[in-house]
């Protein structure tokens, strides 16, 4: 659903931005690319996204530049989704955001992932910069370590990879 | 609509940020809350939104702990809303969204909004720090200036008010 013509009309870039990945799904799409998935198969078990809606959704990453469909495989033919240059500098949006839930909305989570600059090892502040090194630590430069306070239970491939330390952007490989 | 309950079982501190925030008007609503906007009609002619939908996503950040309503009439009574503590964390994720937006999404615009420290008057780089200063500048410290570029039109009266440079979080008087 697009918002009011009249809204458009304010002329405001964050609407535009909203326009774009204002809907949950678009932006837990955006954070998996992150996390390193490329393949439908992959985000659909990692999110339990109904098909439809992964697809569609997707699509619209693509169109708006956020995503890029690059062709892995051409017999049958298969492609993979990975975040453009663009679609890399929304990373400080979902830092920050996922900062905020960690210190507001994290009560009973029996896994939490942190993010280190790679380099040295420093845990990155909450607005994504490394406080040892001084500056915004780029994604390919961000190592996301899970740690698991509660029982083991059954992973799809995705959540099994994702407890590994792991570089951001590095690819979940088939 | 909630994200599926096995998606929950994934313990994303941003799914369960999204589970509050993400749908486009809740963060549109944020936005307004920056600015200084308050009331209900306020919030109701600067969106544009359905009065059932805004009726609705104020409730959801109030229980969420994003918003709080303030009594400002006794009769007939009349609430406001203003960010919580934890709702004004929620700056460096708007203002980045809003960044990437004007970096991205920005063709056409006949206003432009730009963000400076008060203090010093210096422009805040694309994740909010002042590069003067040197920090992350809070919301309260931000100064707001809007540019126009396009022809006059008929404002709504929030609209008419954010033409004016201000500070966020000041509100938008009755």
């Amino acid at each position: 659903m697009a918002l009011g013509k009249d809204y458009v009309g304010q002329e405001c870039v964050l609407a535009r931005a909203l326009e774009l990945l204002g809907e949950r799904w678009t932006l837990l799409i955006v954070r998996d690319a992150f996390y390193g998935v490329q393949r439908y198969n992959d985000f659909l078990v990692h999110l339990g996204i109904p098909r439809a809606v992964l697809a569609e959704r997707l699509q619209v990453l693509t169109h708006g530049g956020v995503l890029e469909k690059r062709r892995y495989q051409e017999s049958p033919p298969r492609e993979e989704y990975v975040l453009t240059a663009t679609g890399r500098e929304l990373w400080p949006t979902i830092h920050t955001l996922s900062r905020w839930g960690a210190r507001h909305h994290s009560a009973g989570m029996e896994s939490t992932r942190t993010f280190a600059h790679a380099t040295c090892g420093t845990r990155l502040d909450d607005i994504g910069l490394c406080p040892k090194c001084g500056g915004l630590v780029q994604p390919e430069d961000v190592e996301m370590r899970t740690t698991v306070s509660g029982a083991p239970k059954p992973l799809d491939r995705v959540s099994a990879a994702l407890r590994a330390t792991r570089r951001l952007l590095e690819p979940i490989s088939a």
